[in-house]
């Protein structure tokens, strides 16, 4: 158990994000006392259970009272109604943060209800998996990965720091951006990337030619990487299309473009421009290794992973 | 060691598949004898190098003399080179196959050379991973992945029979399909994920307004999954967009059509539809996991391959 960073941390949504924080708190000794909110009453007796937090309260304005930290970890959507429902109860000095995908629309939704005695410091740890729910979190979530900090124009810097320390002592890499290119960045690489996966595998189960018991008998062809991503949250991923809207459709006209130059190439034979981009793009994974951000082993390292099993 | 089913196999090609087959035979005792040829001279010695076969040589006519069983794993644009360069050489009731992933293209490609007194067996197994060359195979690649055969209307059965015993024995389930249904069931599982796969690491990688440092440095909030298909062999890929054309371009059309549907839904906030897609998707993992075709772990299992590492 290290020093309690703060006395007592509110957590707002207690789904894959949160549970992780809740365990990453605990394991850590981050926080003196931990209250746990939720809209869905099964959900709070589910946390309950699993004994993530030491307060558990379907009202949102009761789990803030007192909180030196609020980590709003909902669906981006819900990020508005949270802010109104928590504003007026908010302990003067707190921080209040969140942990979504998009940063323009949350601040737009956020910043105007929240008193100018806390302090409002958006936040979005890059890290996840296709499991939802308290019982997908582990308090290893966050280990190496990053956490992106959009603050705004007067954020107190203490405040940033003692964020920033937390994150860190959560096992997080932390950096800074601003709001507008934090959604551009993540429409490439995170809200493209599932929308596609979400959209090939829907063309995938339509198909009547090939049977739906033929593609999943056969995934392990390619068509499995896909669906790790498209089996991820659908209210999550639905509201963060809705709100980086403009940066998705911005990424979606580009990759469209690409493909239809790539598709053109494949009807009329031009094999050198097809070894050109399928050489080009090796040399990417390469790098992402190189910067830790996946395991170097073929397949993921299923193989090893069978084995085990 | 078991029993030799072949007393002499000759593999034509030693890159991911034919090291992997290779290895394979040696560790199951599946052949008195191995004689590998590949074209590039430094493949062929790095082949000698790891021990892979017992005789080595850079004329295929050399390589299938006397053998039974003769396997083709080269890319598939080169089948019709490799038929002409060994029909003339073949001992009658030999056993010839291939692991290319196209079938129509290849039987045209062989079938009109070959002499009437081999056994010529199409042959795919569903199997690889993003590496390639001779270092990359492993004797393990091929268990509980699919082989599927595409038989001629003639081919001799006790032939097919030996020869689904052989990839039995490396340790492949075994199917068989039409040629043609192959192909299209391909493009789908595998070609159309692999071609999407290159174009969203090509867009990416084209970004000026995101850094190409940024793309690597938050790849695995999604976009990394992608990596592991953009990383695989470019003369492969090469060669199979040119030689499934048509089943690949029909894919692709219908891809584009829903994705510009789904497009349509972001840009009008359609909140309903996306929803309903996201979920959909989500049961096709479950199916998969349940079929035992991926590994029933978050995230591919990433996080236990670090704790290992």
């Amino acid at each position: 158990m290290g020093t309690a960073q703060f006395d007592r941390i509110a957590l707002i949504g207690i789904g894959l994000i949160g549970s992780s924080i809740a365990r990453g708190v605990r394991e850590k000794g981050l926080a003196r006392e931990i209250v746990i909110s939720t809209r869905s009453l099964d959900t709070l007796k589910r946390a309950e259970e699993l004994q993530l937090g030491d307060h558990y309260t379907p009202s949102t304005a009761e789990a803030v009272k007192d909180a030196d930290l609020v980590i709003v970890s909902v669906p981006v959507g819900a990020s508005e109604s949270v802010a109104m429902q928590i504003a007026a109860h908010l302990k003067p000095g707190a921080i209040v943060t969140d942990v979504g995908s998009t940063k323009a629309s949350v601040i737009a939704q956020m910043a105007p209800h929240l008193p100018s005695h806390v302090h409002f410091i958006p936040g979005h740890p890059l890290a996840g998996t296709e499991n939802s729910g308290p019982d997908a979190g582990f308090a290893d979530l966050f280990k190496g990965r990053w956490c992106i900090f959009t603050p705004l124009p007067d954020t107190d810097p203490n405040a940033l720091a003692r964020l920033v320390a937390f994150w860190e002592a959560l096992g997080s890499k932390t950096d800074q951006m601003e709001p507008e290119h934090h959604d551009k960045v993540l429409a490439i690489v995170s809200h493209l990337p599932h929308i596609i996966a979400y959209n090939i595998v829907g063309t995938a189960d339509d198909l009547a030619a090939v049977t739906e018991s033929e593609v999943i008998k056969y995934s392990a062809s390619g068509f499995r990487d896909f669906t790790r991503l498209a089996a991820s949250d659908p209210t999550m991923w639905r509201d963060i299309c809705l709100h980086n809207k403009d940066a998705i459709l911005e990424m979606l006209a580009r990759f469209s473009e690409d493909l239809a130059s790539l598709q053109r190439s494949i009807r009329w034979g031009e094999g050198d421009k097809l070894f050109e981009l399928f050489s080009r793009t090796r040399t990417v994974r390469r790098s992402i290794i190189d910067a830790g951000q996946d395991v170097n082993v073929p397949d993921f390292g299923r193989h090893s992973l069978d084995k085990k099993a």
